[in-house]
């Protein structure tokens, strides 16, 4: 196996397990986890692919992830395939969600889980402002990052303006824009929304780029939605506007 | 000072100084943070109010908060004080939102931040299914636990009837449910919002007690949305809702 990556969580064990397209080495279960259905569900599902699973002492488990939030089950896998931003825009195509400089791990990955139930293809990444796929963000996807296509790049205004060329419309959410995120008509276009670091916002050269800059209006002076529920609300008004049709 | 409570990072003990309503023993600085802005905005508001502040190795404040997180500032703080339901009904009025059983202190910090972002006035959580208020809950909500009148009860059931009886309309999220979050018109009624925990979902007694269950529709199979994020969905439904007229 190249490279070696540790995953815990039974929903993230689960989705990499279902998705298949990562390479196993093995699974460490907690002695102490034997009846429960989504461990039942584990070893079913490595027996199939033919993948060892050991039941471990748990503070075996503990040694691995400090934190105690394994919930029993720790695997050694193959680390995720990024994808490239060319072969996305040839091959898959949907809808693409940037995020500039998000530095919160949990933030990361409660944004891929919502990405994928709001039907987004692909995520970008910058590959050094803000976090990349770490087992916290594996773990608060519940799996998720197997579900969509993860893309890093060294320039994210390069990204954009391939998008640009190949007919995206590019969004960016900023609390200062004049537009509010439910005056977009989402249903007939393929979009790139870009959310920015909590404190720092997006970077001009990137504001610069964007087709609409919207916000998300706010009852108080409370000013300060965190960064992943601000990409839910958005991008749930883009599938309530594709339920309604 | 009756009882006492950590706090930390900056926009927590920055709301908690600028609301006024909690009694401080004293801030901590990390003395490698003198220059920053927030931090010299919290030395401003605690001379205002006659809090002493030390200045402090940031060795120590990692003993008291050891995963890192206090951005360089810790506060002892008198503990929140919880409002009653009676006295909310009486005096305060508005929307709720009911916690039943999330246990995850990073997700209830964050409802806490979205509940004010969305002018939500109260905030139930059962006093012994789920999470309080801790240092956690505080930190991740950006002191905005200090902007929203939090409850607790020993019964969640006895306090949704309260509710009924003061002409609340109790709504429950529930992706069994029919009908969808921005089907009902949010305009003209006083809400209880009940959000359940991420895999029991909500209690079947208060499914029972509630006018209206919603679910929140996905464009994909992949059916777990984070409760935070779902909480702002519907909120933010709510908000549009109530900007537009």
């Amino acid at each position: 196996m190249t490279g070696n990556c540790i995953i815990y969580g039974k929903n993230a064990v689960i989705e990499a397990l279902e998705t298949g397209t990562r390479e196993f080495n093995k699974i460490l279960i907690a002695n102490n986890s034997r009846n429960d259905t989504k461990i039942e569900r584990i070893k079913e599902l490595a027996s199939q692919r033919g993948i060892i699973f050991q039941f471990v002492d748990s503070r075996k488990l503990n040694q691995i992830e400090p934190e105690g939030r394994h919930q029993g089950v720790v695997a050694q896998i193959a680390p995720i395939k990024y994808t490239d931003l060319d072969d996305f825009i040839a091959n898959v195509k949907g809808n693409i969600v940037i995020l500039d400089g998000v530095e919160d791990s949990h933030n990361v990955g409660a944004i891929i889980r919502t990405c994928v139930c709001a039907g987004i293809k692909g995520i970008i990444l910058p590959s050094r402002r803000g976090v990349l796929i770490n087992p916290v963000v594996e773990k608060t996807s519940a799996g998720a990052v197997n579900k969509i296509c993860i893309i890093k790049t060294n320039s994210l205004v390069n990204a954009v303006q391939k998008l640009k060329e190949n007919d995206y419309w590019v969004i960016a959410s900023d609390h200062h824009a004049k537009d509010n995120y439910y005056d977009i008509d989402y249903t007939n276009m393929n979009f790139a929304l870009i959310m920015g670091a909590e404190h720092a916002g997006i970077s001009r050269s990137l504001l610069k780029l964007s087709d609409f800059v919207v916000k998300i209006p706010m009852l108080t002076n409370f000013n300060s939605l965190n960064v992943s529920n601000a990409t839910a609300i958005i991008l749930f008004e883009v599938v309530k506007q594709g339920v309604k049709g």
